[in-house]
């Protein structure tokens, strides 16, 4: 028999509840009546108030029912199991892979991440004039929202307002958030083919149909985009993903003009353009319409840290109205001490800085590993992209085993990323990442790599 | 004429550049020569080198294309704009209201974050074990599940593992989420009526039936569901929003064996059982079903804060597999900085004291704000719900005047919050939420409401 454990952590009431409720389970059917509070007050020697309080709150869960003068009656419990703790069956869908190297296309090198900087702006911002009992703006906060669209004003020729930006918590968000409040008026998206398959993903998710459209020398082919007979596309203009191709000014006119006639809308992913190595940043195609039909698409995972998820998107001036009245509008999407940070780390100039030295970084990693490519494989290899990012794409120039070369990098270890699983299309390309690796690990990564690729060529 | 200013901050290649492409926009047309580079050298009295970089950077951009022997000519840029500064109509969409005292139903006091605390925390996580230049893992952090799953299944008798929960953004994030992996499987959606719009929207928007379902004394009525026809559910059966009325265990079994016998499945939103102050919290639902058919809904918005953004969905086993099938299992929802933190705070204990804390602190606002209300206001009011979360619901007992109710706080600069907007339902009651009022302000804030409330009688 159950006896009350005055020790016990727990208030007596509670003990007692539980163990009620395990007798009500096991023994009684519906309708049965229960002791009484004064019977079970002395058969566990406890105050008529604890079981009171213990049957109120069986009475709260609907285990029983209290009538006045008949007391407490069991209620209708048919089908519950005997076994409430009976762990359910564990499906383990997690396993992480442990590689020697991983050219992982958008990572950053863990030393870039400002560290000590961020702890500091983190301890100024938290103070008592931080709202955390209530719901954060939506949009996101004013302040970083006006840092932000000074600064891709500045240096992505992006003309805009805070009012036209919209915080979000990673490129995913941004485009969920636009699928959901353009869905009235656009039901087609085009997309580069080869593209970034997360984009089609998103929008397949809302409903939209998918055209895959063509690219050559220029980007995305505009004759493609006519015959699509879509009103909706999403490019990367500056730096084409996969392929590094950027789209010339004649084109970009081309197509705003093709978006204005058709009151289409242009989504510009400007993904990486703060890391271009062989010339300036490309200035976005959003600074270059005049009639409001480019949704301009920036973030700060591939320059700062992919951790800390946070991204924006600018929206033209004529969904602001549709945005504001989705629900989203009141749907604030990153924690407000992560914004606050932000805000002082742009404000305080550390941003400029930041990017010039990921600059610096980057391109002398980049260097190595263009260099190191082509003089231990230049006979056999060709570079595709190059100058930009965080990665490098190949191919070979020579009869190749591709397979051979997925078993023999997986046996080594050497984690590869290929077009055709990340971009989903017809063409292939090896993406060789370097912004993970430091200088010295970019050396070994590329001598077993070599080592592997050798044994690939068919000669 | 532009003259090279030496003591510009800006590289006088990019001067120069920023010259040639205002000129080019200006005065050149499609196929136009550009000056040679030697002339533009001794034109501007600077180094042939510098118009090089100049051109290039033209050439990326697509303005200029260069030809062996002919030199640099303009390409096709009919359309562009000759004013690229020109700034686009501004919108204001947004203002804000100042309110002496806002009545807004899930609001926590500010002063009730653990701010200091929270800060110690943070410094303590961010250190060099943190990989910030990478993508964290997609369902969140190992770490904070395995504290969630330990909470949840001593708090709230969830049942489950850390490998089934997905760390979400916030409410809307975790619905979302579930849209999405459970898209092929379901298309109508039952919900309460009144229940949270917010639910119906997040639906709504991947295109899912929605089904309004009616409450009873019990919450759910279980017939009107089963002739819904629906096989999905959305249910707050431990404290349903908004008419606070809890499912009694009956009727919890007898939902579990309607999704098992349809294959069906049930959407627990948990929202804020933490804060009840008149009996336990009252066990989930999940915790009874041995079917694998609930999904659990948490979150930290109305027990911690809105503002760092984390809520958390328990998935059953049988949707893991969609889960990690699905894109969205790569991405990460929440910054790996607030995540740690809150692992952090869990783990030291301190969620369980907070947990305590606020439990006193809201229950005492809620008695104050219900003795008050009852005192002041007693004749002429009915309370609809009370006990548990951050407001209590109010509808007049007598004949009233809602028109000039909305009239008058407003005329005052009360804001009040009526169930007809929030629940987009039939049913109306005033949600008097008192968790982001201070004991002080309840009372003056009451005080005025009364004033109001009083004159709104029709007698």
């Amino acid at each position: 028999m159950f006896v009350i454990d005055k020790n016990n952590k727990l208030p007596l009431y509670i003990q007692l509840y539980k163990e009620i409720k395990k007798d009500i389970i096991a023994n009684y059917k519906s309708g049965d009546k229960l002791h009484s509070i004064r019977k079970i007050a002395s058969l566990y020697n406890v105050s008529k108030i604890t079981v009171e309080s213990a049957y109120s709150q069986l009475v709260v869960e609907g285990y029983i029912e209290s009538y006045p003068k008949s007391g407490y009656i069991v209620t209708d419990m048919t089908n519950i199991n005997s076994d409430p703790n009976k762990i359910q069956t564990i499906t383990k869908i997690q396993k992480t892979e442990d590689y020697l190297y991983d050219f992982f296309p958008a990572r950053l090198d863990n030393k870039s991440f400002p560290l000590k900087l961020w702890k500091r702006l983190l301890t100024k911002v938290i103070d008592n004039s931080l709202n955390l009992g209530s719901y954060p703006c939506g949009q996101g906060e004013y302040g970083l929202r006006t840092q932000i669209a000074k600064y891709i004003n500045e240096f992505r020729g992006v003309k805009c307002q805070a009012n036209q930006i919209v915080i979000c918590n990673g490129f995913a968000d941004s485009m969920g958030l636009l699928a959901k409040i353009i869905k009235k008026d656009y039901d087609t998206l085009a997309i580069e083919n080869p593209g970034y398959q997360l984009t089609s993903n998103v929008f397949d998710s809302f409903g939209y149909k998918i055209k895959k459209v063509g690219i050559d020398n220029n980007g995305l082919n505009l004759d493609a985009l006519n015959n699509s007979n879509a009103n909706l596309v999403y490019i990367t203009p500056s730096h084409q993903f996969p392929t590094g191709v950027s789209m010339p000014i004649s084109n970009r006119l081309k197509l705003i003009q093709w978006a204005e006639k058709r009151n289409g809308l242009i989504i510009e992913d400007d993904y990486d353009s703060e890391l271009r190595y062989s010339s300036r940043p490309i200035p976005s195609l959003q600074g270059l319409d005049n009639h409001d039909r480019v949704v301009f698409i920036g973030t700060f995972s591939k320059s700062l840290s992919p951790a800390i998820r946070v991204s924006y998107m600018v929206l033209p001036n004529h969904l602001l109205p549709l945005y504001q009245q989705s629900f989203d509008f009141d749907i604030s999407r990153v924690s407000i001490i992560t914004q606050k940070t932000l805000e002082k780390f742009i404000s305080d100039g550390h941003w400029d800085r930041h990017l010039r030295k990921i600059r610096t970084l980057n391109r002398k990693k980049h260097d190595l590993m263009k260099k190191l490519l082509l003089d231990k494989l230049g006979n056999s290899l060709k570079i595709e992209s190059q100058g930009g990012g965080l990665s490098i794409l190949i191919n070979p120039s020579v009869e190749f085993n591709w397979t051979l070369l997925k078993q023999l990098s997986s046996k080594k270890r050497i984690k590869l990323y290929f077009d055709k699983e990340i971009s989903g299309g017809d063409w292939e390309a090896i993406h060789m990442g370097f912004g993970g690796l430091e200088e010295h690990e970019i050396e070994s990564a590329i001598n077993i790599f070599s080592e592997i690729w050798k044994q690939c060529i068919l000669s």
